[in-house]
């Protein structure tokens, strides 16, 4: 039986979602936990690999179990298991062509950004900071020639190990309310570190260091190099992953599980 | 000089505001950071003090100094010197008679709790939680009976240090927008977990275990023993003192530095 699952993580309390020797990754604590609600060896593969100190809303999960549990257990029963900065949102059992990875066509990310002479304290870590007011409107001006399939190279981490640099963007959305921005991003999928990298270059449109031209410059350059540096992951979110409406699953985050304030 | 300053903090990372032996608190946090700046031991004083877990969004602090440093030293000079949870938000020189608590004639605090099947992982620890929905109509028609000056001895911890057990709550407002229940109270004063106490008892109320007669009759009782537990200090914020309008403070903090979702 292959069960999915819905994952909503702080990405301050782990090195990332990938397990590793060392653990104290969001996959090490996940597949610890279903282990012991399934009373056997499990491993969990996910829909996007996020970086350290990258937050989750919605990342999507499978596994393949012959253990049979209720679907409270595979939620309720695993979040009694893990840490308090990951819960299990939803679990659904889905038929076999199913893959977290292989069967999403896209997903979603939201960047937040803090504009204010001072650092975030309540929320330090879960946003982005930069000193003063932007200019939002050249912001999202500029954001228009990323808009659809293109070479990303020049928003690509050198480690990056996706086959192709090719990818379609299909939204870049840029939002301002009271001095908190907030950049909704869809693509088919996301080169490595490609949403720090591109809110680092429209940071540099918003400050007046880049116009659309200098943007459009850079995205055609193809060259890393070139770019403005990677942005902080304090506020970066995975917040949904797009699957074939077959599979019936959830393909955004409930936001209201991330408000405090409005 | 005394000079006042608004602090932002997340409770979560300190034993509560007041200074202790073995440190770890705001107090201690602050009283060092401003010693730095100002090269010589200084002390602050608060508006209220927090317990362990609880927020602030709005704190307000204030300390005696003959070292002139411009306003700026004091905010940014000082955020550089204390840890990623806490910040100084504003500075300003008062004049001689404001007293950070005495000159006080009010303090506002938000309660935010997540009603939903599943516990908040992003937001642990920022916000209370209660696994199913509430009676929102029932827990704003009984909050009523708490309005006004009453003594508040049933809502008062045992190791309170209050002179008096009457206060008078100006403010308890309650909304709903989509499980996202926030209560806003503002009084002169608040005794020793009374938030968490009148919380507490109004989500009694909201889960049908307590009707509106039984709080004016809990209230009427003045006996802490009859009253629902205290609710957990996660979602409890200082949000803002309130002065005489010749010390010119902002009297609320700004909303949109607690913003993460809308």
């Amino acid at each position: 039986m292959r069960i999915a699952l819905g994952l909503e993580y702080d990405g301050r309390a782990f090195a990332g979602w990938q397990s590793q020797p060392h653990g104290n990754t969001v996959q090490d604590e996940l597949n610890r936990a279903i282990s012991i609600i399934a009373g056997q060896p499990l491993t969990t593969l996910a829909a996007g690999r996020t970086d350290a100190g990258v937050h989750a809303l919605m990342q999507v999960v499978h596994f393949e179990t012959e253990v049979l549990r209720p679907l409270t257990a595979w939620v309720r029963g695993v979040n009694a298991q893990l840490p308090d900065s990951v819960a299990v949102v939803w679990a659904r059992e889905v038929s076999e062509p199913f893959h977290a990875r292989f069967s999403a066509f896209s997903r979603s990310y939201r960047y937040l950004l803090l504009t204010h002479p001072v650092r975030p304290a309540l929320t330090a870590g879960r946003i982005g900071w930069y000193h003063q007011s932007l200019d939002v409107a050249a912001m999202q001006q500029a954001a228009q020639v990323l808009i659809g399939q293109h070479d990303f190279s020049s928003f690509r981490a050198s480690e990056c190990q996706a086959k192709s640099p090719l990818k379609n963007l299909q939204q870049l959305d840029i939002h301002e309310c009271d001095g908190v921005i907030s950049f909704d991003l869809m693509a088919d999928a996301f080169l490595h570190h490609m949403v720090r990298n591109i809110v680092g270059a429209l940071l540099y449109v918003g400050k007046g260091s880049l116009d659309t031209a200098g943007l459009q410059a850079l995205l055609a350059a193809r060259d890393r190099t070139k770019a403005p540096p990677t942005f902080m992951p304090d506020g970066l979110y995975l917040t949904g992953v797009g699957y074939p409406p077959e599979f019936e699953l959830p393909s955004q985050a409930v936001p209201s599980r991330l408000t405090l304030w409005r």
